[in-house]
C-alpha cells in the first residue's frame, strides 16, 4: 500500500477528493459584513420562520445541505454519509437535520473545529474507498449559542473587548471521488492543548496554542513552508488569538505574516459591526470557507489554502467547576488544479 | 480498487483491523451485577477520588485508555488517533481525557451509539491506511448524566418502570492493522430515525426503530441471516426496546429470537438491582462489549458478533421545546479467526 501517513499527525491522500459544490446560509448581521456577496442565502430574520433559535439553526444546516446537493446536480440519496456537528448540547441542530435528510450520519463534536474535522474524516472515507460522495457541514447561531453558553439575550449583558461574536451561519461542502473542484490533499489532526486560560470571554487566547501546535506540526510533517500557501486561515481566533498565533508560530521559526488570516476577522467589520474581537462558532469557518474561500478558489484567485478550524472544548459545567479551556485545531490542505 | 461498499449503508473491509486489547472500568453498582467478573476495574466510590462526577467520568475514560494501551504492550505515542465521545455537554469527559493523553483526537457524538460509531470510523481509518493503531473509547456516569439530563440526585425523584439506569463505566478498544484478536469485518452506518416518541423516560421505545432500521439494513446489505451470528446485541434498549425491536425485525422477515440480546439487560439484574427497564448510556455497550463480549470471544465461546450501539439524540432543550426523540444505531461485525 502506498504511503498515506507523513510525519507524526498528517495524512496525504492518494486519490484526493474534490469539493464539487458548497452552499452557505447566514444571518442578517453576517449579510451586512464584508463577505456578503459570497453567501448563497442571507436571512432577514434569524428565526427563519421557526419557533426557536435552535430549530432555526437546524433548518439552516438542513437547507445548506440540500442546496449544496442541488448545486452538485445530485439527489440526497447520492450522498453516502453526512459528517456533521454543531455547538448545541447533544448536537441539536445536526441531529434534527439528519433526521429530515435521512443520510447515514456520523455525529461529530470538535466545537468550532468541527468543519475541518468533518472535511478530514470525509476525505479519508472517500480516499479510502468507503464512499463516492459525502457531505461535510456545520452550523452555529448567535442567539442559540449565547443562551446556552453565556446569558439570556434579554439580560442585555455587557461583553468585554476580548469577547467574540458567534456567527449565525451554516456551510456545507460536497466531497466526491469524481468531478471537478478544489481537492483535499492533506489532513493534519490536532491534539487537545490547554495552557490554562479560564476566561470564557477570551476564547481566542485559549485556542491560539492549539492552532499553533497544529500549524507547526503540519509544516514539519509535510515539509511545506508558509509560502507554500496563498492563505493559511484559522477558524475563529479573532484579533487577539490571531496575534498570539502569529507570534508563537514565529517563535517556532515560521513567519506567517504574508499569508495568514482568520475567518473570524474576515466575516465581520469589527469597527462598524460591534463584534469586538471578531466572529466565532462552528458556522464561522464553515461559512467563510464554503462561501468566500471556495468561490475565490473557483475564480483561481487562490490556489493553495490551509484551513485550520479551531475549537474551544469547554462546557458551562467545566467552566463552573473552575476548569481551564482545552482547545483543538484540525488542518486541511485544499488545492486547485491538481490531477 | 476492490469493492468496499456493499448494499446501501454497509462497508466490508479488505484488511479487517484486529481488536488487539480492550479495557473496562465500571462503578460500584455495575460491579455488583452479573458481569462483574469481566471488568478490569470496579470502583468502590463513584467519585473516583475527584471533586465532581464529571471529573470522575473523565478519569475513568482516561484510565480505560491507558490500561488498554498497556494491555496491548504499547505506549501512548504508538496510538495515532483517539475516536471518542460521551454524553456530557460538549463531551466534557472525553475532551479533558484527550488533553491529558495528547493523542490526535476526533470528537464524536452519537449519544449511546458512540461506541459503535468510534469502532466504525476507527476501522475505516485503519483499513484505509491512515493509521496503524487507534483507540475507540466512550464513557457514561449515572450521576453526571442524571443531573445533566433529568433531575438533581438530591431530589430523590421517582422513576417510572420504563426508565433506564445510566451505566457508570468506560470501555476502550485498541484497533490495529497488525496483531491478533477479533477482527472488524463490516460496518453498517445508521440513519436518524424518529417515530415520534417524546417520553424521555422511555428511551428504549424511542431507539428501537433506529435499531430495527440498522439491523435490517445490515442483513439486507450483507446477505447474512440472524443465524450468521452467535450474538446480535443492541446497546441499551432495555427490556421494552428489546421486545419492540424483536417484533419489528420479525415483521421484516428476520427472526432474531435465538441470537438477540441487549447490553442494558446483560449488565444489571433488574430484579435485584432496581434498574427498571435496564442499563443505558455510552458506557453500557462500551463496557459490555470491551468486557464480557471481547473476553468471551477471546475464549472462543463466541465467534461472530454484531454490535448495534443505539443512541437517543435528544437534549434537554429539544425536550423542553416539545420535540420528539431522534435516534440512531450503528452496527459493527466482529469476527474471530479470519485470516
Amino acid at each position: 500500500m502506498a504511503l498515506k501517513r507523513i510525519g507524526k499527525q498528517t495524512v496525504q491522500f492518494i486519490h484526493p477528493p474534490s469539493i464539487i459544490a458548497t452552499s452557505t446560509i447566514v444571518g442578517p448581521k453576517e449579510g451586512e459584513g464584508p463577505l456578503s456577496d459570497y453567501f448563497d442565502t442571507i436571512l432577514t430574520d434569524d428565526l427563519y420562520g421557526e419557533s426557536s433559535w435552535e430549530l432555526a439553526e437546524s433548518k439552516m444546516l438542513r437547507e445548506a445541505v440540500k442546496t449544496a446537493i442541488q448545486k452538485a446536480n445530485l439527489n440526497i440519496t447520492d450522498i453516502e454519509y453526512m459528517f456533521s456537528g454543531d455547538l448545541l448540547n447533544q448536537l441539536m441542530s445536526t441531529s434534527f437535520a439528519a433526521r429530515d435528510l435521512k443520510i447515514p450520519f456520523f455525529g461529530l463534536y470538535g466545537a468550532c473545529s468541527t468543519m475541518a474535522e468533518s472535511l478530514s474524516l470525509g476525505a479519508m472515507v472517500i480516499d479510502g474507498g468507503y464512499a463516492d460522495r459525502i457531505v461535510a457541514v456545520t452550523s452555529s447561531h448567535f442567539s442559540s449559542a449565547e443562551r446556552q453558553y453565556r446569558f439570556p439575550l434579554e439580560l442585555g449583558n455587557q461583553r468585554p473587548p476580548t469577547a467574540q461574536w458567534t456567527v449565525t451561519g451554516s456551510g456545507a461542502a460536497i466531497l466526491s471521488r469524481f468531478g471537478d473542484g478544489p481537492k483535499i490533499t492533506h489532513v493534519t489532526t490536532g491534539k487537545v492543548i490547554d495552557l490554562g486560560i479560564k476566561d470564557a470571554n477570551n476564547m481566542g487566547a485559549a485556542m491560539a496554542p492549539a492552532a499553533v501546535d497544529t500549524i507547526v506540526m503540519h509544516l514539519q510533517d509535510t515539509g511545506f513552508s508558509p509560502d507554500s500557501y496563498d492563505l493559511i486561515v484559522t477558524g475563529d481566533l479573532g484579533s487577539i488569538g490571531k496575534e498570539i498565533t502569529e507570534e508563537m508560530v514565529l517563535d517556532k521559526g515560521y513567519n506567517l505574516a504574508k499569508v495568514y488570516n482568520d475567518c473570524g476577522l474576515l466575516i465581520f467589520d469589527s469597527q462598524t459591526q460591534d463584534t469586538h474581537a471578531g466572529g466565532s462558532g462552528c458556522g464561522c469557518s464553515a461559512s467563510v470557507f464554503c462561501g468566500y474561500i471556495y468561490k475565490e478558489m473557483q475564480k483561481k484567485n487562490m490556489s493553495r489554502v490551509l484551513l485550520v478550524s479551531t475549537g474551544a472544548l469547554l462546557s458551562t459545567t467545566s467552566a463552573q467547576q473552575g476548569q481551564s479551556i482545552p482547545s483543538i485545531a484540525h488542518a486541511v490542505t485544499i488545492i486547485n488544479d491538481i490531477s
